[in-house]
Formats: C-alpha cells, structure tokens, sequence
C-alpha cells in the first residue's frame, strides 16, 4: 500500500477487526467459538472489507455506518476459504502461514465453522440495527453473491461441474463468479450504506476491481504454477506479460468507472492495490 | 397421521413441495442444480415446514404467508443433513433408502450443496416479498437457530467438543440445541407470518415438541442403538420404556401450552403426530 492508502486504512482496519473479532460471543461450546475466530485472525489484506468501507465513503457516507456490512463480507469470504480448503476441495494444510482449520482443528469442525461463519455472516447484519429495508437489501446482495449463482457457482466450476476450463472465456466466468462475485458484492453493499440510489458506477468497478484482482493472483502465483498439471490460470492461457498487462487494464477499467463519484480516491488507490501487491 | 391431520395437511404439502423445488432456478452449472435438489426430493413428512404453517394458522394467519418461512426453515433443516451425512462427521451412506449426497454427487459437491442450501434459505426469506421487518425478523430467527448458539453448537456438541455426553441434562442441553433449536424456531417463525405480537406460548410449545419429536426418534431407533458403542440416547440412560413416557409428557406439555391460542388444532395434532410416528 502506498502512503496515502495506508494512512487512510489503518484507522478503518483497527475497527473493523475490533468488530469482526467481536462475532461469536456467545458460541457453545468454548472451543467452537475459539475455532470459529481462528480463521479470522489471518493478518490478512482485508480487501473486501476495505472496498466496502471505501465505498461507502466514496458515495458520501460515513464508514463506520459499512462496518456491520463490512463484517458481514468477510465473514462470508472466510467461510468459503475453510471450506475450500478441506481434503475434499482444494486439500490444502497451509494458509498464510498458519495450519489450516481442519488441520488445527480436525475435519469435522472445520465443516461446522464454515457453516458457523456463513450463517453469522446474515445474522451480523440482520443484528447491525440498520433500517429493516436497507438490511434486506444487504442480505439479498450477500445471498445472490454468496450463492448458487454466484460464489458457490464459481466453487462448482472450479471443481470441475461444468467441464473441464480450457478457454480463455470459460475462465473469466470462473472468476467473475468464484472470486469477483463477492468483491463486486462488498462495494455494492458499501454503496447501499452510504445512501447510493444508483449503483452503476460502483457495479462497473466492483467487476474491474474483482477481474483485476484474480488476474493478479495469477501472476503471483506464476511461479508456483508452471507445472502444467495445475488449475487452469490466465497465465498459462496468456503467458505471464499479457497476464500482467491484462491486470493493469482491468484495475484501470475500475478507476475510470467511478471517475464521476465525489469521494473516490480510496477506491482508486485500492484499484491500483490490487495490481501493484507482492501477497 | 390421523384423518384430520392428513385432510389438513394434503393441501399445504402440495404447495410447499411446489415452493420448495422451485428454488434454485438459476444455480450454475445445472449439474450443481441438480445435486441441490436431489436431498429436498425426500418423500419426508416435512414436520418442521407443517410446524411454520400451523403456527400461522393458530394466531390467525393465511398459512399461504407463511410458506416461504417454511422453505427456508427446510432448506436449513435439509444443509445440516447434507454436512451432518459427510464421511467425516457422521459418515451416512443412505438417508431414506437413498444414497447421500457425497455418495451420488462426490464429497466436495456434497459440501458446495450444503452451502448453498444455507445461503438460499436466507435468500428466500429475503426475496419473499415480506415486509422488511417482519424480513429481518425471520433472518434473525434462522440465523439465531441455525447458527453457533443453536443447530451448530449443538452439532459441535455432539461430535464431542464440549466432552462426553454421559448424563440426562447435558444430553438434553445436546438436543435442546441440534434440532430444537430449529423446530422451535419453525413455530416461531409462523407466528410472526401470522401477524403474532406475543410468541410466549409457541415458544414453549416449540420448545416442549421439539424434545418430544427427538425423545421419540431415539425410542425408534432404540433397536439400533442396542450396542453400548453407538451415540448418546435417552433411551440408553432411561431405558426404553421410561423414554416413551417421557416423549408423551413433552407432546403433552406442548398441547397445554398452546392451550389458549384460537386455532391451534393442527398444531396438536403434529404435536401428537411426533410421538406416534413409526418413521
């Protein structure tokens, strides 16, 4: 994060991982609630929480008003890592440093704190003490983002469902709904806070930003992949350069589709973020 | 079921299985659509969905208000069964003389169907056409029964994360939570489709049916269960004779209970249905 950016996140981090790390006060057992906050200490980005609370401030709003709906995404973005990485999925034992939670935990529970974070994800914002009509919008945006036409569509091609991804358009659709789904998701929400009637402009970005991101991801993770017997990546499709190139436009896509609102310089910095980071 | 609840109950089955399969339309790929269907195509006697309409009914509602509630309830219900199947939590092959899930569809599809199940019954209470506060309100029941103070601790209680269970309240405690959470949680949400200020005496008749339907499953399942290996019962620390009365009392103390509301006739009889099945 350049200067700027971070300047204007670190206050936003330090409530929202004060709020995030306040779920699950009243879980049974003990240990469920121990490992339910386990997943959520990663020390991680926080991308979506971030692009939630931007834009609701880049519409006008105040970001502590997106904090519940901030939580709300990040919730819901854990819950699919967990679950992802069970032996089943992706199999992985790793993640950030850190066992994973059937590692940490056994299989069975991380089965139910995926199942636990979901479920919290609704209830923190039915909980937020928003006006009701607002709370329904945010959890129709999270169940459609979150859902079998969204996230868990992309998780099904992932894993095969819809046939193997050779092409370059089967692969975007891929991500768009595994990954962008939800990013596009966490700025309409932040949209929908802040007041905003109209939600184009943050749309338009929110798939930018989203395309910007996994593709990024794949260059970072070019090193790793060059086996050919890894999950199909844009890299492999484009070579890396193109892969490199395509980010930058996707992230500047995002920039220009919010040249009209008032207050977008976060987001904008968080568009050049998401191409520019080495993790 | 007698007469008068089959009479009663042929019609609102007829439109909620209707409801019910109606969801996911538009789930990507259409492979992934079918593996979410397949688990709500039970032949099941639908107790916690008839649970919601009778509430409704018993307050004075149209119980036609009420069926959205009630998918959701079971798209709840049929989630936990999907992960509770998984190799490993409880490791079931067949649920109603099917295979599973995981055994049809694969262990990694198995788990994507549960999410998606859960996140849909959120998004049916929320695309349902109720007004936003009685929306929220249902959220904030599902969410609250569903989640890690209700099914999921419940859940966590029972693959032993708060120690062994080896006596009567903690056994109680285990159910009270695994699956009365959810069924009191039905009538509950029935009542307030009904218009329902004052939830006092379905709450305790959720809560009095709720231990009657699981006190009576652990006497069906007492032949079983013969083996000193198997899960905690109470007809392994009552004996099976005790746990029959016992059953009968909750299904008692639930009829009294609703004693005073205007239509509560459907609701006895399921009260009484749920210590007289022999499935």
């Amino acid at each position: 994060m350049n200067d700027a950016l971070a300047a204007w996140a670190a206050p936003r981090i330090t409530a929202f991982e004060e709020a995030l790390l306040g779920t699950f006060p009243d879980a049974l057992p003990a240990t469920l609630r121990e490992a339910c906050i386990y997943p959520l200490q990663t020390g991680g980005k926080r991308v979506r929480p971030l692009l939630t609370l931007a834009a609701c401030e880049s519409v006008g709003g105040d970001w502590r008003v997106a904090l519940p709906a901030a939580v709300a995404v990040e919730l819901l973005h854990t819950y699919s890592l967990v679950h992802d990485d069970l032996p089943c999925m992706d199999d992985d034992d790793v993640r950030r440093g850190r066992p994973t939670v059937h590692v940490r935990y056994g299989e069975n529970v991380a089965v139910l704190v995926g199942d636990a974070l979901l479920t919290e994800s609704f209830a923190v914002l039915a909980g937020a003490g928003y006006a009701p009509s607002l709370a329904m919008k945010l959890v129709t945006e999270l169940a459609r983002a979150g859902g079998a036409q969204g996230m868990i569509a992309g998780q099904a091609f992932d894993i095969g469902m819809g046939g193997p991804v050779r092409e370059l358009d089967p692969l975007v659709r891929l991500h768009r709904l595994k990954t962008g789904a939800l990013i596009r998701c966490a700025v309409r929400m932040g949209g929908l806070c802040g007041g905003a009637t109209d939600l184009g402009a943050l749309d338009a970005y929110g798939d930018a930003v989203g395309l910007a991101f996994q593709v990024h991801d794949d260059v970072l993770d070019a090193d790793q992949d060059a086996d050919e017997g890894g999950p199909p990546s844009f890299v492999k499709l484009l070579g890396v350069d193109a892969t490199r190139l395509a980010a930058i436009a996707h992230a500047e896509r995002a920039s220009t589709a919010i040249a009209g609102l008032a207050n977008a310089d976060a987001l904008r910095a968080l568009a050049r973020f998401t191409v520019e980071r080495s993790i």
